[in-house]
């Protein structure tokens, strides 16, 4: 259980400079404050501060032996969660777990596609499945639908006292729906932290169980978060890699750089990518300001918007999330008539070769104008995964902070959903 | 063989008028005059506009024979290829094949994770397996090296004969290195038209071969584009939906909307949506200008950046793709207690839950100050999707051009890659 997180500014050289971040401290530090002090905006909801602490060493146990146990009684689990309830899991799961896992765990309800569900459902029929649905209402339309097909399924499948051992509920500890099917039913369950807001759960339950029935080491992941936070509370305001990240994007907006790239060169990142997006898209994204995010993954990308990233408006900063030491032992073989022009890289491994596409792309992109800087992350393990999503929600709570809103609320979030229920005669709307 | 495209911008009310659009005549007119005089920026690669008719039938039925008997050989099709030579079939099998033929397909060259060729090999070994390359040149450095591996594991599993019969290139009708490899080795090979460029090439051999192996059918989709593009050229420049959209969304960047979301209520669209953003931001992004595609997966992505698009910055606008007939039985079943509160959908069929979610969504943008119009399909079929190709890039071009660049170039790709040829030591550079 080791391994580093660092963060490297050096190409935002030209664009933001130290001189400039040591200019925002009394702004870093009026955030930091918030967070320590627990008297700033949304201070209700700071749970996620906790939470690296919170579960004890015999409750992740518990988490984790249930997960195992329901992971081991079939052949696929399916995962019901939506945003946050979905995103952290899903993002952790692919990075970590091994592809056999990742091969028997689906995920369902973060959608309305009829051809998804039912397609999904006709695999169901055939396969030995367990579920693990997560919601703190229990009443959220999509995974609310997904799981009334799918445990209408399990009960015909395996009966009443069956879906009550394949059958386990992340929901609120008292309230709300989900809690009530559970009491009534006999479902396993955990709970869904009060003060923890959805797109920062990824390190309570909610998380923790869907990742622990894939095979991820929680244990590890609760280490590296903690580990995380012990080391930035050890630095100074202006020190902090959180925070610098946080004041420098804050910095490159105001200069009117309103896109950030989030750009990945490993496809496993691709979910952490659109986990991060969900943490500041929904952190900042209010009162007709912040940064609009977008996910990229490389190389694929660079061959559809590398061209506009390179030259086009340039209203784009980039942050690259990069896995220093990769493991594939694929390699380029050697071929005798080198008829493909490729043997100057034969022996070389593929993650050799994509260290250096992201080495040049960072050059090419600062030198056309898009100012970059890079989160370096030593393994792709439960450990640093954890490191990493404790400095990132940090960063999100600062960063948005600094631009003046309450990281915490989603007060938009309502406007789709209560015209949705006004147009599908929802009793009440 | 039939279906409806068509184009809705009410939702744009307020932000940009039918006058505008008529005030903008002149420069819709110059646009059209270039495609149809073909004397504008690009001239030498309007191919694409030829295409509907290029292809007549006998050679269509050679690639789709060819390409069944290549799928039907063996459990899977590996198709390689990156940017415009990937995004295009992707789009087409994932939208339109059985879950059957769609998981009788996999791609790969597209990025150069280690982890996921690994384990991508590590499947090829357990498989019979053909593949279907795709690279105009064949030096592209991700399809090459992942054509170097899976070519060498084909050998080994099949000998020198079976690879002659398991493998089809598509690539430039004499030169490059992989048509040097097709002639040498005797591959069955297609041609990449010299006249087309990558993102403009689904509707080429790059599209069609990968479809008709995944079950597509390939004269559904040629009939559907030929017959977008006969409806279009009896309009006139006003009128033609594909310039009221590529007008309209000038004249929204003209006004501070920097960033378009391409938004989809059916997962099943996701990669239409990429090949969007590549169609697009590879045509617009230069010159220091270019408005921002992003994609959007709703509803998953509402529960993620929906916040920021209700109440963010006002820098957004929304283009939506919907199906109107989603053919999926899948409905909410009955629950005696309502233990969810989810009766009053009951026997509603989840895609019209989704459509009224569209709805929804579209209403709640508009009202947050997000301008949005729709482009509807009727189905979810070949013919259909043959219209849309057509309709968009005939978008991209004119939308590139009214903004006064060249929408077939792409100068800027090379900067990474010169970059990693240095630091990779590739000879010469």
């Amino acid at each position: 259980m080791s391994g580093k997180l660092s963060y490297d500014s050096s190409n935002l050289s030209g664009f933001v400079g130290p001189a400039e971040i040591r200019a925002m401290e009394s702004e870093i530090r009026k955030a930091h404050d918030f967070l320590e002090k627990r008297n700033g905006p949304g201070k209700d909801f700071l749970g996620w501060m906790d939470l690296p602490e919170r579960y004890d060493e015999s409750s992740l146990l518990e988490i984790q032996k249930t997960a195992t146990n329901l992971a081991e009684k079939s052949d696929l689990t399916v995962i019901i969660g939506i945003g946050g309830s979905y995103l952290g899991s899903r993002a952790l799961i692919e990075a970590v777990s091994s592809p056999e896992m990742k091969g028997r765990t689906v995920f369902s309800g973060y959608n309305l596609s009829g051809a998804e569900l039912e397609s999904l459902l006709s695999e169901l029929k055939r396969k030995d499945f367990s579920v693990n649905v997560i919601s703190k209402s229990g009443t959220t339309t999509e995974p609310a639908i997904a799981f009334r097909l799918i445990e209408n399924m399990v009960v015909e499948k395996y009966g009443l006292k069956g879906a009550s051992e394949r059958i386990v509920c992340t929901t609120d500890r008292d309230n709300g729906a989900l809690r009530e099917i559970a009491r009534e039913k006999g479902y396993k369950s955990f709970d869904v932290p009060r003060d923890v807001g959805g797109r920062f759960s990824v390190l309570s339950a909610v998380g923790l169980f869907p990742a622990a029935a894939a095979g991820v080491d929680i244990l590890s992941l609760m280490k590296g978060a903690r580990d995380q936070k012990l080391e930035m509370s050890a630095m100074g305001v202006t020190e902090n890699p959180a925070y610098i990240y946080a004041a420098s994007r804050n910095a490159l907006y105001r200069k009117g750089k309103a896109i950030e790239l989030f750009s990945v060169f490993e496809s496993l990142l691709s979910h952490t990518a659109e986990w991060w997006k969900q943490l500041f898209g929904e952190s900042e994204g209010k009162s007709g300001r912040g940064i609009f995010p977008s996910e990229c993954n490389f190389s694929k990308d660079l061959h559809a918007v590398g061209q506009l990233i390179q030259d086009g408006e340039r209203n784009i900063f980039e942050t690259f999330l990069i896995v220093e030491k990769e493991v594939s032992g694929c390699a380029v073989p050697f071929l005798k008539d080198d008829s493909d022009g490729l043997n100057y890289l034969a022996g070389k491994k593929v993650d050799e070769i994509n260290r250096k596409a992201y080495e040049a792309t960072a050059r090419a992109h600062y030198a056309g104008g898009v100012p970059n800087s890079t989160i370096f992350i030593d393994e792709r393990s439960a450990y640093c995964m954890g490191k990493l999503f404790y400095f990132l929600e940090t960063a999100a709570a600062v960063s948005a902070y600094i631009s003046g809103v309450n990281p915490f609320d989603q007060p938009g979030v309502e406007a789709y959903k209560k015209e949705m229920f006004r147009l599908l005669g929802k009793p009440g709307a």
